[in-house]
């Protein structure tokens, strides 16, 4: 990757984890976020299928975002599209993880 | 992102989280393993800075690697500068974390 990223890097836990229509619900919604001019790229991902001790296999929906630079990623955390978003769809998880990360 | 990735992201944390030396040891660690030739993408990174609720700063270092697929992951589990990486470098960390993600 170039240099200079902002990786934000967000795991959700659902409230209905087995709800087809809730799962879609989510992706739908991170969907329009991806809207946000300020996103580098973005990926939207379930869990591999892998299964060893150290890794999580638990969350629902990954969604990886990168950035330019810093100021990108604090502006989407404002920016109206995300701030809908949350709004509309945070009723569908129970839990969300967030690591942020920046080159050394 | 381009289609049928494979997301591989490991996040450290160190049994001597204050050791400028420990973390350099684990990042130059690291930089031998993007020698893996499955590997497609690398990012050895640092928390952000960011400082919010959902958000977990503890770690210490973060490894994004990507994958055209899953079998590239696969056998980078076994490649033996990975298993050497492991072998040289597990003093290092007290808990590892990793998300394995697909596309959808």
């Amino acid at each position: 990757m170039s240099e200079n990223h902002f990786i934000h890097h967000v795991y959700f836990w659902l409230n209905n984890p087995d709800s087809v229509e809730d799962k879609s619900s989510l992706v739908e919604g991170l969907k329009k976020v991806t809207k946000v001019k300020t996103i580098k790229t973005f990926h939207i991902g379930k869990p591999a299928g892998t299964n060893r001790d150290v890794i999580d296999t638990s969350y629902a929906i990954s969604w990886l975002l990168t950035f330019d630079a810093k100021e990108d990623e604090a502006s989407y955390q404002t920016d109206p599209i995300h701030l809908k978003f949350v709004e509309e769809c945070k009723y569908l998880w129970k839990k969300v993880v967030v690591y942020d990360t920046v080159d050394l």
